[in-house]
């Protein structure tokens, strides 16, 4: 039965998904473009998928699910058998993998997606950033990045030696803050978080969602 | 080898944590308390443990683990034989429990941790409320809660049929918010919602947290 998964490749949130599944190497899904433009996200039929009109979903068989961390973590475990293993294999790597998705969760991406908000989202709707914000957000972000720093010095990846689904977790909104914020010099600054990134936004599965966002 | 956990009864993630460690009936641990007030969460020996300088921290053996989140998954992983199943059984269970875990850390708790700093936390520090953010919040909390209470007039718990950890980690906030930020309006007049939390809240791990606080 194949998989499918409602959202946009321009998304943040769809990208993480779509760039799980390619990791995953799982070929057998559709990806039904939601147009956020024309409010598709808070249609009826779509509310009746996603209740709090976002996205993406993700439907498998009689199975919906949303909120993009968890649909991730959902291919991850289906999958595990298949591309590259992300939770970890042991049952302190698995440990390692859940404490980094959850930096991510709760302290790089509320920081990120401030800025994100102020300088990308807000403008897209008219809206003119509040330098204040910014500031005080990247302030934050800083120290975040010292930690990250003096981690990867001694850690090729966020969970250990091995690429994990932690490490995928951070492409989407570090590729926007970099291209699109154009805020990206905490990140290029510092020696092993540059390095770090180099090589998580130089895999396959990341060019893949480029190519496709090219594409769409 | 028994488990040393960081922190204090009286703060929510920590009590997490130890719900958890209750559910799963793990008796052979240490609660190592950390004084806030003392600023030792802030102490270079600690800072080690957890870099980001925040409670609570589990240590196993060679294992340290942060984000109450993590830690708790971790326990409900490691003694997945023992106690309340918390995790589901099936794949599908699975997924919703980690769909449901997501809606918690990504709607749920931003808005009643927002509120909580607003009523409860920035007052202890001589802060003085917004009246303005509390109302947008409890606005937002409203639409939350709708989507609650329809989900839970079909559901006995969050995630189907069965309690899971989905369900524990609303406890500890909205516990602070009916009995410290007095805001629970919002729990108590859904009918649906209210049952669920009279349920969830009336478990004996919550209890037995309870008690623990009231001793410390």
């Amino acid at each position: 039965m194949s998989i499918t998964l409602f959202g946009t490749a321009g998304s943040t949130c769809t990208s993480l998904v779509l760039t799980t599944l390619f990791e995953k190497q799982v070929q057998d899904f559709v990806l039904k473009n939601v147009n956020l433009a024309k409010g598709e996200h808070k249609k009826p039929e779509y509310l009746k998928l996603q209740p709090f009109g976002v996205i993406p979903v993700l439907q498998d068989g009689d199975l919906t699910i949303f909120e993009s961390r968890a649909i991730a973590r959902y291919v991850s475990d289906k999958y595990e058998g298949q591309g590259t293993p992300l939770l970890g294999k042991t049952e302190k790597e698995r440990a390692l993998v859940n404490q980094w998705l959850e930096v991510e969760s709760q302290n790089y991406y509320p920081v990120v997606s401030s800025i994100a908000y102020q300088l990308v989202f807000g403008p897209r709707r008219g809206l003119k950033p509040d330098e204040k914000v910014v500031e005080q957000q990247l302030e934050k972000f800083e120290k975040i990045l010292d930690i990250y720093e003096e981690h990867l010095a001694k850690n090729e990846y966020l969970a250990g030696n091995f690429f994990s689904l932690a490490d995928l977790s951070h492409i989407p909104y570090t590729y926007l803050l970099l291209h699109q914020a154009k805020k990206g010099e905490g990140i290029t600054s510092r020696k092993h978080v540059k390095a770090w990134w180099d090589k998580i936004s130089s895999r396959p599965s990341w060019k893949q969602l480029l190519d496709l966002r090219a594409q769409s």
